[in-house]
C-alpha cells in the first residue's frame, strides 16, 4: 500500500511536471513596453503549482476515449489532443488569476504562496490586479487558439462548446460566485448551505470545468457529461474538505503557506463545523462517490489513474 | 452645420439608447448568493455610458454589409445580426471593467465616474476587484452565447474568429500593455513613441476589437478586415487625443468627472508634449484619415452615420 501511494506520487509529479511544460509553452514572452505585468503573470503562473486542474483536464480526455477505434479515429483523437493543450494552459491561467486577486490587501491579504511572496508584495499592488486581469484575459487568449487547430465543423463545435464551459464555470454562476459569498461571509458564522454553496463555487467550479472541457473534447456525450460534471462536483467537495483539513494538521513547510489561516480569520470551515474525523469521513464519501460514477461510465477501465488520483486528491498532505 | 451637429448628436443619442438597451438584456440579475457582486457589476455597467464601442461595432457591420443581395443572403445577415448582439455586449462589459479596475486606490484612485462614485466607494475594495474580474469573465460567457446562434460551420467560423478578437484586443498585447506601460509611466516624461504605444493600446485596441467584430461578423475579407483595423487606430488616436484636450478644456459637469487630473497626476499628454493647436489638429487628421479609408472601402456609403460619427468623435464635448 505504501509502494502503491509512492508510486501513485511519483506518476502524479510526472503528470504535473508534464502540464506544467505545456502550461510554459502557452505563456507570454516578457519583453515590449508590457514587460513588468508579463514578468507578474510568469512569476505566478510558473511558481510550480501541482497542476491538479490541468492535469484532471487531460485524464478526463483520456479515460473518456474509447478504445479500439480505427485509423481514422485516431487522427480525430490527435486532433482534439492538440485542441486540449491551450485549454489546459487556460485553465491554470484561470487559477492562478484567481489566486493573485484573493491574496491582495483588500481580500485575503496574504503575503506567501506556494512559498514564495505573493505577487502584490513583489510587483506592487497596481501590477499584481493587472497581473490578475492580464491572466484571466489571456486565458480566453489562449483557448482560442484551439479554434485555429479545428479542422472541421465537429471540431469546431467541440472547442467553442469547451470555450462556454471555460467560461461559464469560472464566472459569477461559479468561482467568482463562491469568492463573493466568501468574502461576505468572513467573520460571520456560515451555515452549511452556504458553506456548500461556498465550496461547490469557489472550489469546485474549476474542478468541473477542469473535467468537463476534458469530456467535451474527447466527444462525450450529453449523458457522459452530466455524469462528468457530477464526478467533478464531488471531486471538488473532497478537495476543497481536505484542504481545510489540511489548514489544521498540516505542515507549513510543505503547504508553502502559512496554517491555521482559517482559525485567525475567524473562517468557517468543514472541520469547524464537524470536527476532524467526521471531515475525513466526508472527503472520503466523496471522492469513493466520484470514482463510482466514473467506473459506472467506463467499466473497463478499472485501476486507471484518473481514479487513483481521485482517491489520492482526498487525502492528500499538501 | 449647426443642424447637423444638432441631428447627429440626437441621432447618436439613439443609437447609444439602443446599444444600452441591448447591454442591459444581457446583464445578470442581481440574486443568489452572488447577489452583491452583480449588483456591482450592474451598478457600473449600467451607469449610462456613451456607448461608443457597441455603437461602432454595429455601425461597423453595416456598413460593410453588401447592398442588393438575395433573400438567402438577407437571412444570412439576419443570423449574423443576431451573433452581433451578443457581442456589442461584451465589449462594453470589458469596457467597464477596465474603467472599475482603473480607478482602484492603487491604480488611479478615481473617487467619481459618469457623474458618480466610483465602485470601490460604493461597494468597498474587494468587491470592485471582484465585480471587474466578474465582467472580464462575463463578457466571455456572454459573447460565447453567439455560438448557439451560429446555424452553419461559416457562422461558426465567424463567431470564433470575433472570439478571438474579443480576447486578444483588450489583452497584453493591447488594452492591458497600455495600462501596464500608463501605469509605470505615470509622473515620468514620455516620448512620443511610448505615448503613442499608451493611447494605441490603452484606448485604440478595444475600438479595433469593436471595429474588427463587426466586420469580421459582416462577413468581410482578410484585405478589408485589416482596412477596418487601420481605420480603427486611427479612431482610437483621434478619440484618445480628444480626451486628452477635453480635460484641458472640458466641463467638469458634463464630462461627469473632473478636469484637469492630467496635470494634477503629472501625466504626459498629447496636449503636453504638442499644445492644444496641434492636438485639434492631430484629432482631426486622424479622424478624416480614418474616413478616407472607410470612404475607399464602400464608395457607394457616401456620408454613411458611420462616417459623421467618426468625425463626431474626434471633436466631441464629453
Amino acid at each position: 500500500m505504501e509502494n502503491n501511494t509512492a508510486d501513485l506520487t511519483a506518476l502524479l509529479r510526472a503528470k504535473a511536471q508534464q502540464a506544467g511544460q505545456i502550461v510554459e509553452s502557452f505563456a507570454p514572452e516578457a519583453e515590449g513596453f508590457q514587460k513588468t505585468v508579463i514578468e507578474a503573470m510568469r512569476y505566478s503562473l510558473l511558481s510550480g503549482g501541482k497542476r491538479i486542474r490541468p492535469v484532471l483536464m487531460s485524464e478526463t480526455f483520456s479515460f473518456l476515449l474509447k478504445d479500439g477505434c480505427g485509423e481514422n479515429a485516431q487522427e480525430a483523437v490527435q486532433g482534439c489532443a492538440e485542441m486540449l493543450k491551450p485549454f489546459m494552459a487556460a485553465i491554470e491561467m484561470i487559477h492562478t488569476y484567481s489566486l493573485i486577486h484573493d491574496d491582495l490587501p483588500a481580500l485575503d491579504n496574504d503575503d506567501y504562496r506556494r512559498g514564495r511572496l505573493t505577487s502584490h508584495k513583489v510587483f506592487g499592488e497596481d501590477m499584481a490586479i493587472l497581473a490578475g486581469d492580464a491572466l484571466l484575459n489571456y486565458a480566453f487568449e489562449t483557448a482560442a487558439r484551439a479554434f485555429d487547430l479545428a479542422k472541421d465543423e465537429e471540431e469546431l463545435r467541440r472547442a467553442s462548446r469547451a470555450m462556454k464551459i471555460l467560461a461559464e464555470k469560472p464566472g459569477i454562476y461559479g468561482m467568482i460566485g463562491g469568492q463573493t459569498a466568501d468574502v461576505e461571509m468572513t467573520g460571520r458564522a456560515l451555515d452549511k448551505e452556504m458553506l456548500e454553496f461556498i465550496f461547490e463555487n469557489k472550489t469546485g467550479a474549476l474542478i468541473e470545468a477542469s473535467m468537463m472541457i476534458g469530456a467535451v473534447l474527447a466527444g462525450a456525450s450529453e449523458e457522459e457529461l452530466a455524469g462528468v460534471h457530477d464526478a467533478a462536483s464531488c471531486i471538488g467537495m473532497a478537495f476543497q474538505i481536505a484542504d481545510d483539513i489540511l489548514d489544521v494538521t498540516g505542515d507549513e513547510k510543505n503547504l508553502g503557506k502559512p496554517v491555521h489561516s482559517d482559525e485567525r480569520n475567524e473562517k468557517t470551515t468543514w472541520v469547524s463545523l464537524y470536527g476532524l474525523d467526521k471531515a475525513r469521513e466526508d472527503a472520503e464519501a466523496y471522492s469513493l462517490k466520484a470514482v463510482r460514477i466514473l467506473k459506472e461510465m467506463r467499466p473497463e477501465k478499472e485501476g486507471s489513474f484518473l481514479e487513483d488520483l481521485v482517491i489520492y486528491l482526498a487525502g492528500r498532505d499538501r
